[in-house]
């Protein structure tokens, strides 16, 4: 089988680029019914990949030839010290996830994304932006930019990552970001007490020109597809439909069968050739949340055991931090990666949703994501496809679409459930996951012992 | 000079319908650059007043001849009693200010409300809806309904308001709801802890007709126009231009400064007959607010003063509660007076807004609140006026538009300080409000008085 690896780096066996003309003559433009699936009922078949939001897909790196000229330009300026949630969100801009961005927002885009989920446009088209995508600073980094128009952009050691320039320094309203982000203000939300309760008073938007694409150096850099080279990839293979799935914990084969039969119904709908889009979250996530490279490793295992098909499957990265902020994070995860050429995008049940962190209750109610989803300005472009509950089928002894009409027949097991097997290193039943990567599980929760003291790692649901 | 009841009721000398033809020849179609005053800089002058929301203005009366049949048909539904604050809403809906709502909203509504402050259309059209307009009900009243798909709506005497049809039920996320509609959670809210903390814990929507219009009985009905009557009223004095200003407080000669400016602008943009819609809010007020009886009293004494001429003003009572929600609320009071037939709005420092109920500083910045309006979703067709900002010019004896290069001739007179003078029986300088308007607010402190105790009443600012 072939390795993760060989999913997305170039194709040998397809590497010739097909013209449009002959794209077409694969997927001719036609409209068909898709029984309310998608908004309005309407699928456009057609030719070529979705446009990027605002027409053009963003890139925000500094030319070779001009590399040199910046770094001096930088040495030059004042020095803002990035956070690493703050160099995740550089590279989420560089690389175009949130194009048309081309910084760090500043105060009308702030409020837009606070108030409206979306950014109007010069020409008065709208584009979804949900999460508002900031760099915070204090009052003592306030006073030291002064005058300057500019700053240099710099990481925990000092090494300068980019320009901002044209910049504009507004009021922090953390309260109001909290609540309007999250629909609550309760102490204990992730990203909020790690990225913004402790974080300046004012915020600093501008322009952003970064000196080197963001490389992180730990194995997993090669996983790291631009939106531009996922669309060469989907290019390159023909897709003429892309179907997103973000993820941010592993794959079972629930999930897997959900995307099988997805690709399943899209070949129904008249495409000859859609490509899933694996895209497992890569930037900052909570502490009991299995970590990034475990999780790849538990991918590729889906990958080599066969659960899904190399041919028609890329795995990737999404560099973007996780906000765990429900209805209002899902429309940023899936506008991203619009930009990165997907048309269809798979949405579940309460998704980048999480516990009350103070009550006893889930914070979000479980359908306002895909709802909410649904509704969203400036994704009508996008398809929707609602995830269908997948649970353990007893009498088949394998993952299957829940049938509320032989509900006896069915196992549900939750994340909890699934990482409580793993940590006391028991099996699921036969058929839950693929052995190679339930093996991986078992070896992440092994390697947690010995720092663990034997305690049990808090869990959240799936 | 003519008592404020002349300034509305039908106009004997131009009650002539005035044909479209004409009108055009009153104000022929141009464009013309406004500075940046503005969307996009530029304004058209044009025949007939401004497109309700969703191209017809919505009106949920029961038809005279149905009356009856209505009425027999609510005595065999379940009912649900209503709140002072729920029968103000019933009054908005039923009138049409928030067209093209048809009733309580439903969890689609309540979800684009909540998420986008905007409604699309079945035609894919987009109207601006910034405060959600919904129903709470409790356990017991959710299990009374049952499996009936119409509810009967009665007022505190019992008596059968509304008939709610086709409903949907569906649960009243109450934190949500407070944080993305306020931005913040904090305790001591006036509307949250008024009608949402103890209401309950389910959401009614559906479609309203309303047996009989409401009315107050408290003689100011006379001074409640409905949006069509206002509509009405202008095209009857050949309205080109209408400009709102929505208020809660007295009116002082700052803000007649204000309105008269405005006037003369829009004469200076080419239109022939701008009339100003001086609308003060009729509904929920917080306790430490001048009630509405007294500002009506006010406003009339402003008007008999001469302050504000007559001729082109028409004061009515805008029937909506207050939300205190700074920058989410504006638009909902802009968006309102659009469906009233205003195209041009006056907005202020701070609109909506409030202290922070815990923390010593305001709830929202000041500027925020134009800043969201200008952009805000399906409220491009109006054009937005910012409020230049008026204080007493100690060199003129008289209230005057701020001129930063001479501040030291300038007292700036605030809300608190008006009223802390008024309570004290104080004269404010000569100039600030006329000496009729100024005897009403003195009249309304000491009629406080003896309730109070000799306590001075909570100020906010203005």
């Amino acid at each position: 089988m072939a390795s993760m690896s060989t999913l997305f780096t170039p194709t040998p066996h397809r590497t010739r680029c097909i013209p449009k003309s002959l794209n077409a003559h694969f997927a001719p433009p036609f409209k068909l019914a898709v029984g309310g699936k998608a908004r309005h009922g309407i699928v456009r078949v057609r030719a070529g990949l979705i446009d990027p939001d605002g027409g053009k897909l963003v890139e925000l790196f500094v030319e070779k030839s001009q590399k040199d000229a910046k770094k001096q330009e930088a040495a030059s300026l004042p020095k803002v010290r990035l956070t690493k949630i703050d160099l995740q969100w550089v590279q989420v801009l560089s690389e175009g996830w949130a194009s048309p961005l081309r910084g760090f927002m500043k105060e009308p885009q702030f409020l837009q994304t606070l108030h409206f989920n979306s950014l109007r446009l010069d020409d008065g088209s709208v584009v979804n932006m949900s999460v508002p995508i900031v760099l915070a600073i204090d009052d003592l980094q306030k006073r030291r930019v002064g005058e300057f128009k500019k700053v240099a952009l710099v990481d925990s050691d000092g090494t300068t990552v980019a320009i901002l320039s044209d910049i504009e320094i507004y009021k922090h309203p953390k309260e109001e970001r909290i609540a309007r982000t999250w629909g609550t203000t309760a102490p204990g939300l992730p990203y909020v007490e790690e990225a913004i309760r402790k974080a300046g008073n004012w915020l600093i938007g501008g322009d952003l020109e970064v000196i080197e694409p963001i490389k992180h150096h730990d194995g997993l850099d090669r996983f790291r597809l631009l939106p531009k080279e996922l669309r060469e990839e989907f290019t390159k293979r023909n897709a003429d439909a892309v179907f997103a799935f973000q993820l941010r914990n592993p794959v079972h084969n629930g999930h897997a069968l959900l995307m099988t039969d997805t690709r399943g119904r899209l070949l129904e709908m008249g495409y000859k050739n859609p490509i899933l889009l694996l895209h497992p979250l890569g930037g900052y996530t909570k502490a009991d949340d299995v970590p990034l490279s475990w999780r790849v490793r538990q991918h590729e295992k889906v990958l080599e055991d066969g659960v899904l098909d190399p041919e028609t499957t890329v795995v990737s990265i999404f560099p973007s931090p996780m906000h765990y902020a429900g209805p209002t994070e899902v429309q940023w995860h899936a506008k991203a990666r619009i930009n990165a050429g997907a048309n269809f995008y798979i949405v579940g049940r309460d998704p980048a949703g999480m516990g009350h962190p103070v009550e006893k209750r889930d914070l979000y109610d479980a359908d306002h994501g895909k709802k909410v989803l649904s509704m969203a300005p400036g994704l009508e472009r996008l398809n929707i496809l609602p995830f269908r509950v997948a649970a353990y089928d007893k009498t088949q002894g394998k993952m299957a679409f829940f049938d509320p009409l032989r509900q006896q027949d069915f196992l549900f097991i939750s994340g909890t459930k699934m990482r409580a097997l793993a940590r006391s290193k028991e099996n699921p039943p036969d058929g839950f996951m693929c052995p190679g990567g339930w093996k991986v599980l078992i070896e992440y929760y092994e390697s947690l012992a010995p720092a663990d003291n034997g305690k049990v790692p808090q869990t959240v649901s799936l």
